[in-house]
């Protein structure tokens, strides 16, 4: 069902930022059911400490759409930040994603975002007809370490 | 009188990170002439909400001496991050990128910056004679959405 | 004793962003004996403004021991994020890179880290047996400019 892609590593890197972009974009703009067909169909999706994954593309828009409404009387712009991406490739093709979040929140007619939290975050990455998706995703926050 | 250069898309995304680099270590040491070089010659420059773009190279420059006059009794060393960085290409070779930006300034002994504005950048990039430059520049900013 | 590796300036650039990525993992999960691995045997690091730079691997990681019995009574969990890499390949195979820094410290319990120092780092890099290393690492404080 996954297709591999068998691109350089450097190919790999390059798509994988690119994708990155893409799909935080997609989040920070509150298009949740374009970010959830960023995951497989029976995609994994861990963001909240102590609760369990959202699972599928519907499960992956319920939990967004009821994870956002505490904005709904406080508008705010988000923006997800990722870096310092580490990527190993399996030998089936999938690709192990650990990398640093950090969120920042802008409230209107504030110019000094609200840092945090910061996060250590691990995916794993398909290609599905030549697109990268992700198969999970399972976010740790720094302040419980 | 542009040069389109037919390389990956691999090979033009690590172009942009290096152009980008550059550009805004340029910036933020306040070398403006060899910023707005990064420009092409009738580039436009639109960083300031509800201003008029800045245009050509000479009208960067103005921009730039212009802005940072605030900082004329006040030094600080402002460094602008961009991240989250997603490219199209057109066909006819220009790239449209669209990136989150954020700037930090430090003052002399303060250890921690001040962080913000927040921002969503809207450049057009081409190549002139196998270099990227920026054929247009739309800075908006988070907290005023 | 230094293997240069004729790769283009694409799988340069990926490469690099891909080594740092594990090298500040490393050094983010208090893994200094494999940070330190990450220069050369002969390896300079000099982060402390106004110390002297350590120098070879036994000597990297005993200024990482040092530097960090400040958090012995005190859990952080650090993320250093490096940004704006601009690199420049010298022609005996050495690469010249010059970036951002910046430190999120987050403590137990709070979600909002503290930001700084944004730091301006000046490394050479070297391909050993097709491995990127430091050879010389050079941090400079924002808020010393």
């Amino acid at each position: 069902m996954t297709t591999v892609v068998n691109g350089t590593f450097t190919d790999t890197y390059a798509a994988v930022l690119q994708f990155y972009a893409k799909q935080v974009q997609l989040l920070d703009s509150g298009r949740f059911e374009e970010y959830a067909a960023t995951f497989t169909a029976d995609g994994e999706f861990q963001h909240t400490p102590g609760l369990p994954a959202a699972r599928t593309t519907a499960g992956i828009i319920a939990e967004l759409n009821s994870f956002n409404t505490r904005f709904d009387n406080d508008p705010v712009q988000r923006r997800h930040w990722f870096n310092m991406i580490n990527l190993t490739e399996r030998t089936d093709g999938a690709i192990d994603a650990s990398f640093y979040a950090l969120v920042l929140t802008t409230r209107p007619g504030v110019k000094e975002p609200l840092v945090g939290p910061s996060c250590f975050v691990n995916d794993v990455l398909v290609f599905e007809d030549g697109e990268l998706r992700n198969r999970s995703r399972k976010v740790g926050h720094d302040q419980l370490f």
